[in-house]
């Protein structure tokens, strides 16, 4: 398992039976892990391979690191190419870098929800009612990230109104919800809908890794943004600690909608 | 003339002999104007073609307006569902129904670039100097707008070194440029390019009203932001106080570049 930051990787590897648990250096989790460096990875891959491992999950958020020139070992040296590219590009193409890198050397790689299937909610209201004015919101927030999805910006919106209010960049999903409090002042009707924040996967982007991430924080950020509810793309979008989270909207009194795709 | 907020409507009210100036109530800008209300917008337009009104300048920002239902006059309450549906989607559509009925009224809208030329620079370097990486960030803004413009978000974006730091929404330049500020530390090199505020107007947007507005202030929020500089489409973008802005830029080191739409 390669864990990243946040709250998934314990979730994850309390699921798992005697991992191997690595992270990227200067990223550490909040679970033990070896960390290793980019700047040596083809070495660290083939310890993997040398000690039995066949399978690799990834787990958690892992920024760009900074690279030290000296750190490279020869063979690593020789992808530099491939890594500075991938790292000037946007999250989707550095991530599919990264996993093409993995499996050339052996390793198969696996989703998340291959080893937590309840982690990915199906369709389904998980709490509270939706107005229609709310799925509105949640159906032009869609079509928003459907479209910027080749742009390779962020997998989050906040709409208000028929408004988009924010729109996930670098930064990540809680800069963009501290952004939407901000300037929650601004929807045209103080008195109608409040809006939704939505998340889901881009179009067409390897599900095996980086699956946008929602959870209890989510639900606390999105109720001081003064929203309405959170919505997200049923099967392409993990709810780490559902009950919580579920708890958290009912008493802010948002919904959790788990949308079709095509809503 | 309407008249907005900011410091577009005095620069364009300068230029006019004799102008009569309006300004939607509630939204007063910095120069004399005789408020009126949307809900009686017929009757306005009723007074304008009174007075012997036959062209309308508008410069200046204006936000929607709250909608008091015992306001309106019997004739624009038959507008009601057009005004509503306006002020439900993005700026573009909702502006554009705007001058329709401005039109369909009589009276023909003209554009402040008509008025002064002056306030919407051609190409060129205005001063500094870019960079590749500057350029590449650049180009890579204008993509990023160029394929936003269909789902009118807002007209502005800041890239930095190929990733993009923010898009504006709602909330405006100002919001975006302070976003982007709070996270300049996300640049993946920390020696490497400081990035680019980008302005364009949308794709087929009509550029008789609320072209994107640079000027002073610009400058100095984006230096707050520690970005190389400022780029806007050429011809596509009015540009306030010119003198100042480039005594800013020089000051702050940072470039300004009226770039061709094709670069």
């Amino acid at each position: 398992m390669i864990a990243g930051q946040g709250r998934l990787a314990p979730a994850v590897v309390a699921a798992l039976e005697d991992p191997q648990v690595h992270a990227l250096e200067g990223f550490a989790p909040d679970i033990p892990a070896t960390p290793f460096r980019l700047e040596r990875l083809v070495p660290f891959l083939d310890h993997l391979l040398d000690s039995g491992v066949t399978r690799v999950v990834f787990a958690g958020a892992v920024r760009r690191p900074r690279l030290d020139p000296e750190a490279f070992d020869p063979r690593t040296a020789q992808l530099v190419p491939r890594i500075l590219a991938a790292m000037q590009s946007g999250d989707d193409t550095a991530l599919r870098t990264v996993l093409d890198i993995f499996e050339e050397s052996g390793l198969s790689v696996c989703s998340v929800s291959e080893i937590l299937p309840d982690l990915v909610p199906g369709e389904g209201i998980l709490t509270g009612t939706t107005s229609e004015a709310d799925r509105r919101d949640a159906a032009r927030a869609a079509a928003i990230l459907r479209a910027t999805g080749p742009l390779d910006l962020g997998q989050g919106t906040v709409v208000a109104q028929g408004l988009c209010l924010a729109l996930e960049t670098l930064p990540g999903t809680a800069a963009m919800l501290d952004f939407a409090a901000r300037h929650a002042n601004l929807r045209p009707n103080p008195e109608g809908a409040r809006g939704v924040f939505y998340k889901a996967p881009k179009p067409g982007q390897d599900r095996r890794i980086d699956l946008p991430t929602l959870g209890p924080d989510s639900v606390t950020q999105a109720a001081a943004a003064g929203l309405a509810g959170i919505a997200w793309e049923a099967g392409g979008v993990i709810l780490l600690d559902r009950d919580e989270a579920v708890a958290r909207a009912d008493a802010a009194g948002l919904f959790l909608w788990s949308m079709p795709p095509d809503a």
